[in-house]
């Protein structure tokens, strides 16, 4: 349209320089005359795992919680979610899915994923509950709303590119309307791109660096931490998902100085390092006190209280989405809580409880919403979602 | 936070060597060990316009709409646009504005760009009216919702990032708080980047390529649809802005053919070529019969009255921004349909009315906003926004 490039375009001018890069240090010629190939920003929809889980937190997502029809039996889910496989291996591959009405807004290379889930009650169909799924009792400081609460399905589209999350969400909803009806809608972003083009953590609306404390992806903590190892055999390899809606009052937290900021969470706002380091993932030291003998990382700060070493050793697995959402001319913000973990009430309850009982945070964060999906794992391109539990 | 790299990831580390071939096909070596400078996406302020106007449509957009509150006279209006020119520089650098509250969240390299635009009551403060900025008679397909409709104030900011977008608003909004209330908050999207990573013209929520019949940036039809050169003298190199929230039934319009669809508009879907050529540049032929010796291009499609053939030459410079809107379980979609002319009056309302006196898409499409501004030509560093109006 115009001569200036986006970012986008620079970026796939050069998108094969890019990979090479990537992939080790090669030189690369670019050449404007012949430009290199598109970048591969395909993902592979097949897997072990449903393949988002693992992976970086989109620019773009959007979650849809649906539930059942009432004559929605165990047979007619199994239809649908050999349906959603069909879309989701389409979509992850810029085609229009079987019955698109605006094919052209399938675009290759937007890193699409889609992750799908089953709520508590889809088990009363299905048998082979996933332990520990269940609704999450209500917080002391929760104020649920039903708007953002419970959910027989999730669908969870996330991209780098918001029409293509929007059109696919079309398209997956449109699917599933013999079979469920949307309950709730959430869409969030995240910026995990510094300034210099590298990889960054990312920050919630608060301007905290948001990830930080999480289990490397690939190592054997992750995978203990996220995936389902024992209970039912269709679940092995799946993981569960907390979605939590948690309102942010930014204006009440702008009134704090930065340091009253800090030490809520006990690590610093610039990079995000623990009060007792000096860069992003230094350990912390949760005994280190100051001169006057208070402890550096405080006794109700966030990162103290949600730590594995003061929660038995367990860990989760988050993926914040920031949000905002206008009611007229005012704006509510907040962050789409994700957490994953095998376990909802072996790993993730008990830290919530923790955390409602002494958070200093709760005084500027307040949950709205709440929901709880058991995410199968991922199919392979002779197969579909969930089959072991559905066929 | 894993090893997948994303987009704007890739595009970082190749950011050198992408401007290198924009510029001119160099050859650029690509090394992991020692990566090449960040990419320069940092847009100019500066300038002799606002800088957005003749740029991309951004990825992501924000427009807030705002009332000058009772006491705010000229010389408090002047203030205001000194503070937002301050803050403007500061955002467009990646840098905190003055009293930013979350300075980690202002980043660099995003493209942002912020565009202030005043409404016709100003004018009863200031004088020297723009001829021709009134509000739109309201026409007979409209539905207009005062949620979505007029204002004083207009701040707009686009990015490449949604995150810097909203952090951006936030300090206008708040440096405006003492001489003005948000009315109403639009938020859009949209994608000009093609699969193979070069710039497209973008797609609306249709499915339809938008934006192919914008006199090109840079030429002469362009700076003279665009940019004021009589009326008030503070006014030159200004331009308008009209915003109309379009609200499109994505449901109904699936229902129809895609041969339906195409004359509807008189192009087709897949490339946007006109129904009477072949690529998406080529120029209509609106006297063309196919055998029955219907016109090809439908008497009352869209691209035939929209067209400035038919509109004794007068044209627009258009970029929408695609939204979606959440009410509950329900979604609303359609476009952010943005309009730039030198006069409001003389270029835009005479082609509004034809298109509702007879535009096949009305069938599709409900008009539920509409507001009008005067946007100040741009400003340079020892100067600030309109102060030729306010000072
Ligand atoms: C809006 C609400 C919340 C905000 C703003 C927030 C913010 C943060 C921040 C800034 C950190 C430190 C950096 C990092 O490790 O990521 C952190 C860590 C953490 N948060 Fe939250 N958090 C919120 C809610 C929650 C909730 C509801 C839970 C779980 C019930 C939780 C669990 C954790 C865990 C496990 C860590 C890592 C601790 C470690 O280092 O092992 N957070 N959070
Ligand atoms: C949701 C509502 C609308 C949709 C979906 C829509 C869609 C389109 C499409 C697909 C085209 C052809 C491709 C192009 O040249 O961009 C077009 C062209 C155009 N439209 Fe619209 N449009 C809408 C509303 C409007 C309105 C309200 C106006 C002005 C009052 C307008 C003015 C134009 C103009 C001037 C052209 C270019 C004609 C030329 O080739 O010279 N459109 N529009």
């Amino acid at each position: 349209m115009t001569g200036r490039p986006s970012r986008r375009q620079l970026f796939g001018v050069a998108g094969a320089a890019a990979v090479g890069a990537a992939a080790g240090g090669a030189i690369v010629a670019v050449d404007n005359e012949a430009p290199q190939q598109p970048p591969v920003r395909a993902i592979s929809p097949y897997g072990e795992h449903q393949p988002a889980i693992a992976g970086p937190t989109p620019e773009h997502a959007e979650l849809v919680a649906l539930n059942l029809l009432p004559e929605t039996d165990k047979a007619a889910l199994g239809r649908l979610m050999r349906l959603w496989s069909d879309d989701i291996v389409a979509l992850a591959d810029g085609r229009p899915a079987p019955g698109d009405s605006t094919p052209e807004l399938a675009v290759a290379n937007v890193a699409l994923t889609t992750t799908v889930g089953l709520g508590p009650r889809v088990f009363e169909l299905t048998g082979h509950k996933p332990p520990g799924l269940d609704d999450l009792p209500v917080m002391r400081h929760d104020r649920l709303e039903p708007a953002w609460s419970g959910g027989d399905l999730l669908v969870m589209v996330g991209a780098d590119d918001a029409v293509s999350v929007v059109h696919a969400v079309r398209r997956l909803v449109a699917d599933a309307k013999p079979f469920a009806t949307p309950l709730w809608r959430q869409t969030g972003f995240w910026n995990s791109t510094g300034a210099d083009g590298r990889p960054v953590t990312g920050r919630n609306l608060f301007g905290q660096v948001d990830g930080t404390g999480n289990p490397a992806v690939g190592t054997p903590d992750f995978d203990h931490t996220v995936w389902s190892s024992d209970g039912p055999e269709w679940f092995r390899r799946g993981t569960t998902l907390v979605v939590r809606r948690i309102r942010m009052n930014l204006d009440a937290w702008d009134e704090l100085t930065r340091s009253e900021q800090e030490r809520a969470v006990g690590r610093t706002l610039s990079t995000g390092a623990p009060l007792t380091g000096s860069a992003e993932h230094d350990e912390l030291d949760l005994q280190a006190r100051d001169a006057d003998g208070r402890l550096v990382i405080a006794e109700n700060s966030h990162a103290r209280l949600s730590h594995h070493s003061v929660n038995d050793g367990r860990r989760i697995f988050r993926k914040g989405l920031n949000y905002v959402q206008d009611n007229g001319p005012t704006r509510e913000s907040g962050l789409i809580f994700l957490s994953h973990q095998a376990d909802v009430a072996g790993q993730f309850l008990p830290l919530l409880a923790r955390l409602d009982a002494a958070d200093a945070l709760n005084d500027w964060t307040t949950t709205i919403g709440s929901a709880v999906f058991a995410l199968p794992p991922g199919f392979q391109a002779d197969s579909w979602l969930a089959h072991e539990l559905l066929s």
